[in-house]
C-alpha cells in the first residue's frame, strides 16, 4: 500500500510534510508499521509520475485529480477544511477527507474575539479615534448578547463552547438544523430569516456549497438591526459583499471583523480596505502554523488506521453536500 | 438618622439616584424600613445646606468635603471605584466606601477582549489595513500566553476568573503578594521587574496611589519583550505615556489597548490618537449605565445594613493604602 506526499513548493515550510517525519510515525505505531510505502513530491512536473502509484495521497496543494492517471487512487487526505475546489475534479470512487476541527481551537478564539469587539464598540470608536474624535458610549456586558452561528462544524462547535461559556446566547445553523455544540437552540438553514433580525453578531464559518452561496444576500442583510456585527472565517462567496460594504457606508450595520475575501489577497483598489467599520485581517486568523501540520497529521494518522481496519475514515467529505 | 443625596446635574439620567427609589428600597428591606430620612439635590449652590444635616452621603460627583462644614457626617458612599480626588479633602473620622466590584463583569470582558486582540495581532493589521498591505501573519493560539495582571481587586478578579478559563497564564500582582483570585501564581509590586520580561500581556486595573504613581516608567518598559501589549483600564497615571508611546514608534511594542488616559477627554493635539498599535476607547468600557447605578445601590444598601448592626462595611477605602 503506497502512500504518497504531494507537497506544495511555494508553501511555507511549517506546512510542508516531510516524508521522514510521517516515516517515523508510522513506524512507532503498532496498528501501522510496516505497512506501507512512502514517497514525497514538491515539483509539479513530476505529481502525474508519483500519483500513477499512489493508493493513499496526502495533499499539500491542489490537484485537479481528473487530469491526472490514478488508476490505484482511493483516498486523498487534503490539509484544508474548504475542499469547493477539490470537488469538481473528483474521480468517482476516490474519497476524500478534509482538516476540518484543526482550525478549531484557534479559530474559536477569533470569533470570542470579534464578538467582544463589537460588545465594546471597537469597530466605532476606531472611527472616531482616526478623527480625533472622543464620543463615550456606556453600553452593556457581552453575556446575554445573541450570536447566530453559521455552521456548527468544527470551528463552529468550538466557538459555540466559548461562546456559551462566556455567557452568550448562541443559536446555530445547520443543514438539518440539528447539532450536538452547546447552543440555546439549533434551526436549519432554511430558518435563518425569522432569527436574522435578534441578531447581535452574526458568524460565519460556513463552507461554499450550492446551498450556501450568497446564501447572506441583500434581502437577508437586511434583515439584520442596525447594532449588528458580522464575523466571517468561512468561505467569503457566503456573503454579498458589495451588499454588506454598502450597508456599512450607510450605517446600517455595526461594523464587519473580516478574515476571508471573495478575491485573496484583496485587490489594493478595493473599497473595502476603507469601510467605516470594517476590520481586517488577511486570511491567516484560524490557521495556527505551529500546530497545523501536527494536528492533521493527526486525523491522517487516525484515517489510517480506520483505513486499515475497514472502518468509515473521519472528516470524509459527503460530495452531494458540498461539506 | 438622615441619607443625603448629591447628584450630579451635568451626569447622565442613568446615574442619577431619584430620592423615591431609594425611599422605595428602603421601605421594603426588613431591616432598613423606617429607619431614615431622605434628600436629594443636584445643585451646587444648595449643597452645603444639605451636608450640614447629613449623618451619610450617597455622592454622584465629587465634592472636596473639607469645604463643607458636615458636623454629623460619618460615611460617603461613592459610585467610583477609584478615589484619589476624595481622600485630600477626606474629614478626619469620615468613612469612605466605593464601588469596586460594581465595573467586574463589563471590565472583565473588556480586558479578555484586549487580550485576544494581542494575540490576533489587531493592532498590527489595522496599520497594514489603513496602507491597504496584505501581510498574513499565522500565530498560535491565546491560550497558553501569559498575562501580567496588575491589581487583582473588583475587576482583576473578575479578569482573572475569565483570562484563566480562556487558558492563560495569569500571573497577579499586588500589594501584599497574596490573592484569592485564580491565578497561576500571584506577586508583590516590588516583584514585577523579574516578570516583566515574560509577558504577553500587561494589564492593568490598578488605582493611583503614591506607590503606583509612574509604577510603570520607561525603565520598567524597557523590561517588556517586543511582543507584548499593554492594556490599561486603571488609573492613567500609573503608566509613563510618553514613554509608552515612543516605544510604540519605534516598533517596541505590539500595542496598547487603553480606556484611559493622563488628560480626559484627550486633547486633539495629543500625538496618541495617531500612535501606531493603539486602539482608543474613550473612558467607558467598564460602565455599564444600565446596570451601573443598581450595582452601586446593591453596595450601598448592604452596607446600609451592615452600617445599622455596627459591623464593617464592605468596600471600604484605607485612607493609608490610599484605595
Amino acid at each position: 500500500m503506497h502512500i504518497h506526499i504531494e507537497n506544495d513548493a511555494n508553501g511555507p515550510d511549517a506546512l510542508q510534510l516531510p516524508v521522514e517525519l510521517l516515516r517515523q510515525r508510522l513506524e512507532t505505531h503498532p496498528q501501522l508499521r510496516s505497512h506501507f510505502t512512502l514517497t514525497e513530491n514538491s515539483d509539479a512536473t513530476h505529481s502525474a509520475t508519483f500519483l500513477a502509484n499512489a493508493d493513499i495521497l496526502w495533499a499539500g496543494r491542489k490537484l485537479a485529480l481528473d487530469q491526472f492517471a490514478a488508476p490505484r487512487l482511493s483516498w486523498v487526505q487534503v490539509m484544508s477544511a474548504g475542499v469547493e475546489q477539490w470537488l469538481p475534479h473528483l474521480p468517482q470512487g476516490v474519497t476524500l477527507t478534509n482538516a476540518s476541527g484543526v482550525h478549531g481551537d484557534k479559530g474559536a478564539e477569533f470569533i470570542l474575539m470579534a464578538a467582544l469587539m463589537f460588545n465594546f464598540g471597537i469597530p466605532g470608536f476606531l472611527q472616531d479615534q482616526a478623527q480625533r474624535l472622543w464620543r463615550p458610549s456606556f453600553g452593556g456586558c457581552a453575556r446575554g448578547k445573541t450570536v447566530l452561528l453559521l455552521g456548527v462544524g468544527g470551528i463552529g462547535s468550538a466557538a459555540a463552547r466559548l461562546l456559551t461559556a462566556q455567557g452568550y446566547r448562541v443559536v446555530g445553523v445547520t443543514r438539518s438544523g440539528e447539532c450536538s455544540a452547546p447552543v440555546e437552540r439549533c434551526i436549519s438553514i432554511d430558518a435563518i430569516d425569522e432569527v436574522l433580525p435578534q441578531v447581535d453578531v452574526l458568524v460565519s464559518t460556513l463552507p461554499l456549497t450550492a446551498q450556501t452561496r450568497r446564501l447572506l444576500d441583500r434581502r437577508r442583510l437586511d434583515l439584520l438591526p442596525k447594532r449588528a456585527g458580522i464575523v466571517i472565517v468561512g468561505r467569503a462567496d457566503v456573503f454579498d459583499y458589495n451588499a454588506m460594504r454598502e450597508k456599512l457606508n450607510a450605517g446600517e450595520l455595526a461594523g464587519a471583523v473580516l478574515d476571508v475575501y471573495p478575491q485573496e489577497p484583496l485587490p489594493t483598489d478595493d473599497p473595502l480596505w476603507h469601510t467605516p467599520g470594517v476590520v481586517m485581517t488577511p486570511h491567516c486568523s484560524l490557521d495556527d502554523h505551529a500546530a497545523y501540520l501536527e494536528g492533521c497529521l493527526e486525523v491522517f494518522i487516525d484515517n489510517l488506521v480506520r483505513f486499515r481496519s475497514g472502518r468509515a475514515l473521519r472528516n470524509q467529505v459527503d460530495v452531494a453536500r458540498g461539506y
